[in-house]
């Protein structure tokens, strides 16, 4: 029994995320399923190291998947570039210690979302950014960035309703990078809750356009409502940047 | 009666090339002449630079239309951003002199072709890039592109059967760029014949591949022969990156 380890990017537009549903075409994990199951001649479960949202795009997505099979590593890979479809990639298979699981073993994780800040055109990079024009305050965003930092219980940044699990994790980098006419938000942390990334996104630039002070976002770490925070900004800025392992 | 003068970009994936055909949606010019005709009232004539081919792209694209009309260009700008459909972008609507004319003006265009050099995943430059993996040798390709330079009949460089008109153009740079895994081609002279682009980067990563020599492009100047040259290479990968006026 071999456990193999896959570094995927993906165009999410068309998914509708991550995780199987019924119609294995709609998902990445569904499709990625339906390959490996054809090469393998086995049902085959594919472990992500974390569901992405319909819409979101990764560019280091990790996942593992157990098979007995006597393909080799560069056999697999290159069986998955002839059958996937284009906008799944692989940029890697590599055969790993049967105790590897992406999701358990997965350190941190990089996102990064774009926000094209323009009303120009924005014809070649439209399905992954999200587009607005209006004045941003980026000195006060900074400010509002440097608060979220370090270990909070995020719950008020997530569309969780109540968790059952800890909805404690640390923030170790919030970095905002301009690039021509596009503002880049990278975010790492030791693990995301649900939509937490769009949402400290969407808290940023409200803070941005002064709809918040970045001392209002102490205020909701304090009370913990969901409701005193930004908007969740589209899915199709966001992408999966880089899952570290130990 | 006005004059305006219109720079666009588009994602000529969805169309048909830039000239009108009987299904306005089909194409770059029927689409902006429909927009600008329920905009005036009036049916507009757009002039382009020069046509772009099915499926090639633009980002510098030039045009120009005549209406008699009170809007000013910023108004133009703006029903046009409103109404275009996001895959046609307008970065700028001027007002212009009443003789400035979009393709008889022109004095040099630029164009540039972009080679995914990787047989790895480009999940999200694929519809902007030609992807192939066969190693390729610089030197030759740096070799050959200085023999095409200058005044030459292009017409073995062409998709065009006998022309009436004069096939002579001038070639006045041509540049390959490695940037990360992808190659690019820029490529600028006072007027590109049909085809003529794809067909002299088909030749260029001919000789990279070995199968003509630098020197049999004097050749093919010298026979006027379109089989001797190289193929040509896929629209996706074109894109018409600027076009000078006096």
């Amino acid at each position: 029994m071999g456990n193999f380890r896959l570094d995927l990017c993906y165009d999410g537009t068309r998914y509708r995320g991550w995780q199987r549903l019924g119609d294995s075409d709609a998902t990445i994990q569904g499709k990625l399923e339906q390959v490996l199951g054809r090469m393998t001649g086995q049902a085959v479960e594919v472990i992500g190291s974390g569901r992405t949202d319909a819409g979101v795009h990764a560019l280091g997505q990790v996942a593992n998947f157990h098979a007995a099979t006597a393909m080799t590593a560069p056999e697999i890979l290159a069986y998955l570039r002839a059958y996937l479809p284009e906008d799944i990639g692989v940029t890697a298979v590599t055969a790993v210690d049967e105790r590897f699981h992406s999701r358990y073993n997965a350190l941190e994780k990089t996102y990064c979302y774009r926000v094209f800040h323009s009303d120009g055109p924005c014809v070649f990079q439209r399905r992954y950014v999200y587009q607005m024009a209006e004045p941003l305050d980026l000195e006060a965003m900074e400010a509002g960035a440097a608060r979220l930092l370090g270990q909070h219980d995020f719950l008020p940044f997530s569309s969780l309703k109540k968790a059952k699990k800890s909805t404690v994790r640390t923030l170790r980098a919030v970095e905002l990078t301009q690039v021509e006419e596009e503002l880049r938000f990278t975010l790492t942390a030791d693990g995301f809750l649900y939509h937490m990334v769009r949402i400290l996104v969407g808290t940023l630039l409200a803070v941005g356009q002064g709809r918040l002070a970045p001392g209002d976002i102490d205020q909701i770490f304090a009370l913990g409502d969901r409701s005193l925070a930004g908007e969740t900004v589209p899915a199709k800025g966001l992408c999966l940047m880089e899952v570290k392992y130990p």
